[in-house]
């Protein structure tokens, strides 16, 4: 097999990591590449850190690890930044959130007490604004944005950085219908002139200052940030690389391992009911029902889309599905999810299979914002905008670039993932993966 | 894309299914089709009756169904005959299995009850005869053989057939240490004509019987059969197709769709504990410690060969496997298994999987045994010979033609599956799948 | 021990058992009790026809049958009787109801068709009243009173009854605020005479008419009915025994075995999380807030008081319990029950208990039924009247007599039970059990 | 009531709590208690502690807790000695063992590593004796239980004890067939005189030099140890309480807590499948069939003498029973028990319970070694001897007097320990117990 040399693509260099949101996934994130970097740590779950990709021919198989065969940039080079309406430093934040033991957190003290969140942008929409939160003063939605543009260029200028990508991982925002000021990036300018707060919600706000400035930018929440044509059309104008949304963690994940194995052998599905329980500021925000209905939309379009009912109506015709998330303290950080799976057989005998995942959100999402940071940086420097599909493996709910519907099926986002990876490797790649 | 005509494929027919061992796999097989004639069942599992192929270029999907584009055996062509040691006839010992319920058996009588197995072959190696068995009364193992392929032309004549495979579907049998007479065909040849029952099991006078006629032989169990150079050469010079080992049903299937999905996220594993339990024939044998050693080879390979250790040995270089088979009779047919899947994260952080999968053994394993049939007489009809790796998807310990490693991954197995479907299949193809 | 003799009994005669609600666990009940007699079926689960006491000192286990030491009514002097807005006999309510193979209804059908039932009372404050209904055409809440008796007295001469129990098992009703009505008698029949439908609910129509004959009245359910003082005072002054309220049969029950182990071992309580999926009419009824607002009173007091977090405030001062019922069509008349329990130990380590059980609510449940007609009927005869506290084994939220709180824990019912049942043994009783 | 005053009980004072095994359990006691002693901790599990009683009567309830109402010895009159063949101080045996976090452990060190094990008994059925054991150097039985009392004998005098106890926490040893020399203390002593041992395992040693001077002694494990009439008649003879055996700890505790709840609600049982998967040192012992043997025998008989297949054989004649226990290292001090229980309700129909229990066997045992060297203490002082059947609480085989069977239930048993508490208690007792 030949390969194909698609892209050109510029030289890793120093990039910033600008989180919109210091929450439980950002300071996980942060505090693990720094005790990574002081080997106190081991970055686990990182595709692009232990990951290989296979540039064989499809009989022989011919492994380089991705560290070795593309140009990303490394851990010592990665800055972070970010932005919170709670004015603590990193390490309180991470304390707070309490997902990483106290005593690495109080190791890395230094290097966390350092990182300082902006003000953040309060959303006009909330009711009850708490005391001591530490928000943008800008009065129209235009002076917001700019007061996030100047906290990105003086952060770069500050920090000699090369390349800058922005991550929104704020808490999930409340459901926002759809508008005509989203149709396009005139009607949108126009309702920002407007001061349309209804309309534009702050994760918006950020991601229109990012794309903006030709950055990239991820949503990794539920909540509907890019999935308005006037923020595509944005991205695509300043060549600026998005992805999104919704991070693919616990119970989402596995089905999308699950549910394609059954399909593949033809076994038909009665009912497939998911519980979660969760104790972390997300259960407690999804407990607030319009919360939730942005983070229901996610989860339930992904079974349907996997099991093709139009293509096999005897077997996914019929399904009852449904997702219950529940605010239980106990769960800490973790995430605990249950679920009742009823399946039929040769004459249409039952099955079923129960599943219980304890997982730990933060844990399990702090290794995707690294993989995307520094893949999104790449798909920068190979000068890609727009919706990035390939990153699909990512997400709950992909965003895919004309129409169409999402992959959601991991074993097939992973063959997409790695199909790029191979485009955007330089030829020759350097070494045969061989464990150290 | 231009569809590559690989093979010249000859017309189907009347297909003889000849199950040596009418247990409770081959009596749900034949009953279910039965049922399915009359409509009386759905095929549910059968990726050859309820499958769809995608024709399209990667970026288009175009389905077409498999019973639409392939020319496959139809049902009412199928003609099913057996051995078996117990001389009760199909209705009776489909009762006996108590798999399907004792209402639809009688509805299907007349048919099941003209089915009367022909008398199977007793292992030397066994000690205690029960009363009442009927065996052959071949005094060498030649004559064993003989009588095997007199029951088989007898029954192609008098029932006008075309075609037909044989399926080994019997107990597992005692674990066979591998030995020189397995080393080539004129090895085993010359140790039959020694009558050495200790290296040559019934299992495998069936697959010589079947293989020497220039039949497709299936081995549905974890006996080694078919894994003796002997056999693969004789199956090669005859022009036999061949496939194997262990259909692929409960707690493996399982795992080989989870553990390729928790492998591509790159999460650790610490440890993968599996416990069944049933209650029929098969649990009973498994006691034997003998005929566990055989089930036990073929389960813990599964792992390691999908996990990669070589490639990943942060992640999979030390993990815990055990399985654990255990005889409890208020399970029945029915099958449990429990898997307790630890893993861990970033900054090694652990999680933990706990899944109980309820299954039914012969439920899922007759639709793997129908496919079998008429994707290996399709095989026969292109000329293939030899050991069958696209059919890897339907085995525990998949046969492979020349050294190197099965496949074991789901979604790999089921996209080679199809890709060989794809070059089986005449241009043009017919219809478009769309849903009745 | 001297056994002290404290009750003259009347004899058992023909008992009339009249159920208002002809749905799942009621038609379980009545093909169940004709199963038995027909030897169709066995009566498991039930105490009065099983189970055992104890008469021993203590030292020396002395145990006699319940069915041989106590004068209960035989099935064969059972007769049915009930009442619904559904106009369908009990055979095709018991079809509907889906419980019970068809094939075992259909043996019964002659004595399952031949019991149809009144038309039942609609309940003024639901909305939509469905086509088809079978309802009474009384006025006023008099003329509905006046109806049930004359169902009550016809019913009893026709069949030349002894004595009648009236069971509430209708659908959970929407919960209903207390009012100043329900203080008193005198206020509650104030308020028939100016027909306030809002309330006097349907079961307290049937209740109020069942007192007023003196009958025996149980609430299976976990609508408010008999919870009033003016219905307690009813029973009292007209000699009726009452119990309820609400069955316990599923997770409550495992809770009220489960917990008082947990506490007796001092193990602290982190969190108990209780998550229910059904698929029949009960789980429909409580998709409706205030139906589930009724239940979820019953559910949430029962682990406090067993757990007793005055006392034990260091184990018990501040657990999270919740718990949720799913409607989930896939479940059928089953109900599985998924309960997450996170404890604490020694120096506050965690560890958790996950239970999930998959029961059938009406076969739990019909056995009770069973059990409390004959036990309350035996109540009656021996004159005892009001809440009958020793029955509190039966349901989820039991009734007392006088203020004070509940008994909930399993172990310390079934010894009170088994105490009254002594106590209302004739001496000398019969024949030392032994098992046949 | 009348509280009637049958025991004049001696006062407590300073108690030598001797461990014959510094593993898991019995180094969790020790740092436990230290601990708690600091603050560091709460005896959460502790009945002594934690408890209290009911003095009321039986209309109104009383409650006094323990710790006020009986004489125990307090905390700080513990006195932790012990002997082990590793001859590593309890701190480092803490860390080893890997039950509570190092943390914990380094802010106890200076009073744990003052204790230092004396030297074992190596058991001379076992083969492989490893490197650098400390053992006991005596050379024939007698020396060995000669060494033992020298021991005991000095540690009370240095630290000027009023009482001691001896608590057996040693490996589960190899079973120990019945033997002629067990049947009395004549027979034993010859037997010892004969140095057999075969006949006298270690754990016997330990018992015989502590019955010897008069201490009550408590096996732990599911060794032998006091299981023969020899050492109870010593224990007679020389007024030592005994207890035991085998800590009833993850599995068999839930079984004794949910069975008596099925029973009582005459649910059948069709099967109770337990797996155990556990990877501290008693997993690994475990793996050796012989010690199994011993641990089987104590589990296997819990179910039967709960549910009574002689009451009620319609509903326990025929179930199926089997517990297997599988070495698990990544489970680490945690054990898992998974259960599969299958019961049949009203008409046979099936529903099923699955629990899966994640516990921590030291954390589970530690407090019940506490209340067990109190409350053997107490009964010393009351001058009790023999076995204390009021104990079983504790245990997963208690012993019992003379012959009979024991109280496997947990309520049954935790009602007997409350009334022989209440008989030991002083009147008057002091507080009424009210939550700080």
């Amino acid at each position: 097999m030949t390969k194909q040399w698609t892209h050109r693509v510029t030289r890793a260099g120093r990039l910033g990591v600008l989180l919109a949101g210091l929450g439980s996934i950002s300071t996980t994130l942060i505090a693990g590449v720094e005790a990574i970097k002081k080997n106190l740590g081991r970055p686990i779950g990182s595709l692009a850190l232990l990951g290989a990709l296979d540039f064989g021919n499809g009989n022989d198989a011919d492994y380089a690890y991705l560290r070795d065969c593309l140009d990303l940039a490394s851990l010592d080079n990665l800055v972070f930044g970010g932005w919170d309406i709670f004015p603590r430093d990193c390490h309180a934040a991470a304390r707070h959130a309490a997902v990483l033991r106290p005593a690495l957190l109080d190791k890395l003290a230094p290097q966390l007490s350092a990182i300082r969140p902006w003000p953040g942008i309060w959303d006009q929409r909330s009711k009850n604004r708490p005391e001591g939160v530490s928000c943008k003063t800008g009065r129209t939605l235009r002076e917001l944005v700019d007061e996030v543009k100047t906290d990105i260029l003086r952060f770069q200028d500050a920090n000699r950085l090369n390349h800058s990508i922005v991550l929104w991982c704020g808490s999930t925002e409340t459901f926002l219908e759809p508008s005509e000021a989203h149709q396009s990036i005139d009607a949108f300018e126009a309702a920002m002139g407007q001061n349309n707060y209804n309309v534009i919600a702050p994760s918006m706000i950020y991601a229109y200052a990012a794309l903006s400035l030709g950055l990239p930018f991820v949503n990794a929440t539920p909540s509907r940030t890019l999935d308005i044509p006037a923020l595509v059309q944005l991205a695509q104008a300043s060549g600026s690389p998005t992805a999104g949304k919704d991070l693919k963690t616990g119970q989402t994940l596995l089905k999308t391992i699950l549910a394609p194995g059954l399909r593949d052998r033809m076994l038909g599905l009665e009912g497939w009911f998911s519980t979660n329980i969760l104790g972390n500021g997300d259960g407690e925000t999804l407990d607030d029902p319009a919360a939730f209905r942005t983070k229901q939309e996610s989860k339930l379009a992904v079974l349907k889309s996997m099991l093709r009912p139009d293509l096999y109506p005897e077997l996914y015709g019929s399904f009852h599905h449904d997702v219950k998330i529940n605010y239980y303290p106990p769960a800490g950080d973790n995430k605990e999810s249950w679920d009742a799976i009823d399946i039929f057989g040769w004459l249409d005998y039952p099955m079923s299979i129960r599943v219980d995942f304890l997982c730990r959100d933060s844990i399990l999402a702090a290794p995707l914002l690294l993989d995307l940071s520094l893949f999104m940086d790449l798909a920068k420097r190979a000068s890609l905008s727009g919706p990035q599909e390939w990153l699909s493996f990512y997400f709950k709910s992909p965003m895919i670039a004309n129409g169409g519907s999402p992959e959601h099926e991991l074993s097939v986002q992973f063959t997409n993932l790695n199909r790029e990876l191979r485009r955007l490797a330089p030829a020759p790649r350097r070494t045969p993966a061989k464990a150290g």
